[in-house]
């Protein structure tokens, strides 16, 4: 139920788009990312009768990430760079446009982790694109021309886009890319209307520019919620270090029409190399809270303070109203790529759960639930071990031990399911000098398979925000790089980097896969269409985790030290970009259907 | 049967292989072209039920023509260039291991119609490949490293090479491209075991170097065979211009062990102005039959002499013993690019047949059947109307009624299913200037669907060759580019422009089709594993009708003309390169064989 209690008007067309489950209307199914779909013609019985109902190439190689938007009878695929956008008729599967920007590939050179492109937003019957150069577009839904265009940073200084505008009421709101070169991250938001810049609100800096309240701002404090005070970002920094330092938001946003906050985090500060910039890096590594309408932060909480592993905020924050630790709460649950698993109270931004959700994860023993603070193994720390120092078996990698890949809830099982990376790392910083548009990373990483472990490097698991334990845990060879869906139908979908579609069921049983074209780094999503549902994934090896595939790298530290980690994937799979659909045959529907009268 | 009476002697490794219809262990299935399969658990009752089995993207774009060999647990898969090969593990789909040569890209700009490559040839425990620069390598199978390397042209001077290489006993026949930039083609004979040059027969030139013996090579003359005489080409020619007059290679080859000949066609003369060239150019145009062993022409058969239109003589002959005009025959049937189907006697090189094998053909009235020219319509007669002038109406475009996409013959019906294009054409010469490795092409063409039709261009027939019949015509929104499969199941399959794979019943009733994801120039192969029948093709959309795509060229009359009258294709499809692989649902397969029994 959507509730508007903001000045922000809603967008009618979105609303009763994403209210149909038959439709597949923003990137994460619902603003709250759940990823969760209502529909249950696909169960965990006749899940293994899957086939591949239809297929569209991209024209594009390279990491795909996000997944295709379903309104009514019109399907809207992305590409990577140079980020095409096709609208298909479902109908026959021809296209109704395509849209190509043209962009100078020296972008190319500066986005630092692959190409990739979480997709594309829909509202006011505009199709929103956020181009790879931060160009962000607002096209016709019917005719594919462009309405409104602006610009949200400058290349030439390291700053890209890969996120996926998301669509609130009557804004679209983005982020930023570019913590490897020193970009200073921001969320921003425009007008869906006219594209016109609403409000910025930077992740470091001063209070007006991060559009924080010292009074009002809050952020957990001694076990309770209690006012950032002034300066709260400047203090923890350095001279001007701020300046390039970070933060950037590149993640996914979610959105409470009832707080009318929208939910996201910041990434890592730069440079890697923890010693050249003391104090806590506020607000690098952090939940940000901010009202949609004035872009003020309602609340704040960092997860690493001063970050020694590149452990990136961004991750999605998950919201859903759950039961912790034996209470109903308005909660946001939030896996972070360092190993935690924090649930918080959305509305009043109270920790209230922060668990391993990997047993290997050892840079920490454990947050310190009264300060919110990770207690840091001084054995793995980059920072006391100092600079041109190695260290080793950190777990997890800088990869974390989950990336952007998202989670998907089940309000109907009440647990998340959670794509995973089980790959720890050698880390070892130096010295590194700012020049802009250059890259500022200032580390050498090796990343590997967690030693002592199934020999892995990924998991798909099921994890109980409300308590903070692992459910189950189902070993996969590689890294799960692919967004997860959940479904009415008791059946949860994840892709590998091999180029497995996978459907498990709620308590983890493999039920079903299929070897796409390429590895799986999209997110898989459902929708209907005259009473059949689909399933469906964008297949092209990339990302982080891919990168030495996609830009054929092959030096074992090159790709921010992914390469090395991941170079058996080459005997898996080649690059690829093709939209993957899948149904099951009618005689099944039949049978189903017959079964459940 | 293999009946060795050559010299050369047979590659029991291949012969085996061969034999198997569980394998596909030539481009073309057997050495006579046939593309035919003895397997039969996909039937026209249950191709319907068709599925998607398993994807592998080449992680390369643009045109993908040829397709996988399998031989038992080993499929091996090509791409274009870089023409990288893939030799994948049937059991687990992972690669086994993975080829790709460096080759220098400058060849792409003197590829004349996309940068395709038709495929790999496998014998004595080698995969051969013939990369777009000319270099044929011979790879172990089981390891993937080179055995030998020899280079066959000179990219520099525009030869490159597209055909698959194909394997005869001990020898590696291999043919070059090069027609449109003045190349004199060749066709090459390499030692299987070493890769050391056995004899080379040149199309056109002085008698020695093309290996025809005035004497003995025979040419039909006044409605029986004689021979062909001194300087039978040089005769046809003007003083040198036979140095730089095309005639290349670049199609399908087969082999007869009984006759112990390989049979071929040669391509167009150069330059697309005919006012340059006067004389019949001999041998351009023509089907020409060699001894494997020794190279010498046994008997030659020019179809279109001094072309005006660009008709390539080089689509595959098909060696099939039917009957012909009602008598029991060893014939070669050969589809040519100008329109005409031609049945010959492929031991005496007899000219027994020569209909249109699309009504709407112009050019030409008829083929005289004394002299075996074609009756040539003044009004189409680009050399008539001259230089500057553009002639209107041609139909068959200058692709031909049919171009490389390889046609079936199904010894269960006697027929030939031939993928077909239904185009028509502008032609207007103009004067050029040979300089070597530059576009020696000389003609502006327009492209369209053939007026006054059913709008679509192309048709899948059916063809009797005994009597030069159309028995069947199924229209096709595009050129049907993809080569034709036909079964013992009483199926027939092909692939389309728009990206569907059809499969069409013995009266071309259509079955079943499925959209894979990019257009299909690939041809359709099959096999049988583990009591499986599978289905392959790669998907991909290039080669000359797909060449504005393939290239991103916008101009009608960019890619020699093929630009404007494909351009709706951009509606349909997007660049690819996955191979897809189909086969029956186990609920199928069982309901089958009970059914069998
Ligand atoms: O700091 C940044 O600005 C930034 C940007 C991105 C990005 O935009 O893709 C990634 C990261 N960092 C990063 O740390 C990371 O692990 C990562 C993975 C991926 C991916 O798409 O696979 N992108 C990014
Ligand atoms: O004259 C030549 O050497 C030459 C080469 C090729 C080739 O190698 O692909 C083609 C042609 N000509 C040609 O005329 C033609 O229609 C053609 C189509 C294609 C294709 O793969 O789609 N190649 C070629």
């Amino acid at each position: 139920v959507i509730m508007a209690t903001g000045h922000a008007q809603a967008d009618p067309m979105l609303d009763k788009a994403a209210a149909d489950p038959a439709n597949w209307a923003m990137q994460a199914g619902n603003i709250e990312n759940h990823r969760y779909s209502e529909l249950k013609q696909i169960t965990s019985e006749n899940v293994k009768d899957l086939q591949v109902a239809w297929t569209f190439s991209t024209g594009v190689l390279r990491g795909h990430e996000g997944g295709p938007l379903v309104i009514g009878d019109t399907m809207y695929v992305h590409s990577p760079f140079p980020n095409k956008v096709f609208a298909i008729n479902l109908e026959d599967h021809s296209m109704i446009w395509k849209y190509e920007p043209k962009q100078d590939p020296s972008v190319i050179a500066v986005m630092c982790c692959d190409t990739v492109n979480r997709g594309l937003a829909y509202g006011d019957g505009k199709i929103i694109l956020g181009q790879a150069d931060t160009t962000l577009v607002a096209l016709d839904a019917k005719t594919g021309e462009e309405v409104w265009k602006i610009v949200n940073g400058n290349p030439k200084i390291g700053e890209t886009n890969t996120n996926a505008p998301h669509i609130f009421k009557d804004k679209v709101i983005t982020g930023i890319s570019g913590g490897e070169f020193g970009v200073r991250g921001h969320l921003t938001a425009y007008d869906l209307k006219t594209g016109k810049e609403l409000w910025k609100g930077y992740s470091v800096g001063p209070d007006d520019e991060m559009l924080f309240d010292p009074e009002k701002t809050m952020t957990w404090t001694d076990g309770k919620m209690a006012p950032v005070g002034k300066d709260s970002s400047l203090k923890t920094w350095e001279g001007d270090q701020w300046k390039i330092g970070g933060g950037t938001t590149w993640g996914w946003f979610s959105y409470d029409p009832e707080t009318n906050l929208v939910y996201y985090g910041s990434a890592n500060p730069s440079t890697w190399n923890p010693k050249q910039r003391p104090g806590d890096n506020k607000w690098t590594m952090s939940i940000i809270a901010r009202d949609l309408d004035t872009g003020v932060a309602k609340w704040v909480y960092q997860m690493t303070p001063h970050d020694e592993w590149d452990y990136d905020g961004v991750n999605e924050m998950i919201l859903a109203d759950i039961k912790v630790k034996g209470q109903d709460r308005k909660a946001l649950v939030h896996l972070d790529r360092n190993g935690f698993g924090y649930t918080l109270d959305r509305v009043t931004g109270e920790l209230l759960v922060a668990e391993k959700f990997d047993p290997t994860v050892n840079w920490a023993t454990h947050v310190d639930m009264k300060t919110g603070r990770p207690q840091v193994d001084p054995k793995y720390s980059t920072l006391q071990n100092g600079e041109d120092v190695n260290t080793k078996g950190i777990c997890p990698a800088a990869l974390g031990t989950k990336d952007q890949q998202p989670a998907a809830f089940s309000p109907k099982t009440g647990l998340f399911y959670v794509p995973t990376n089980h790959v720890c790392m050698d880390y070892e910083p130096y010295q590194v000098e700012y020049i802009a548009g250059q890259p500022y990373v200032g580390a050498t990483l090796s990343m590997y398979p967690t030693p002592g472990s199934h020999g892995g490097m990924g998991n798909f698991i099921a994890w109980d925000a409300g308590t903070g334990k692992i459910v189950w845990s189902k070993p996969e060879k590689f890294s799960v790089w692919s967004g997860a869906l959940a479904t009415a139908g008791d059946v949860n979908f994840y892709g590998t980097l091999e180029g497995f579609i996978k459907a498990v069921d709620n308590d983890g049983k493999e039920l079903w896969k299929f070897k796409t074209p390429s590895g799986v780094i999209g997110n898989v999503t459902t929708w209907e269409r005259k009473g059949k549902q689909y399933i469906g994934v964008l297949s092209g090896i990339g990302g982080w985790a891919g990168i030495g595939l996609a830009a054929s790298l092959e030096k074992s530290t090159d790709g921010l030290g992914a390469v090395g980690g991941y170079k058996e994937l080459a005997r898996y799979t080649e690059l690829g970009g093709v939209l993957m659909v899948f149904a099951l045959p009618d005689s099944v529907i039949k049978q189903t259907t017959v079964a459940a009268k």
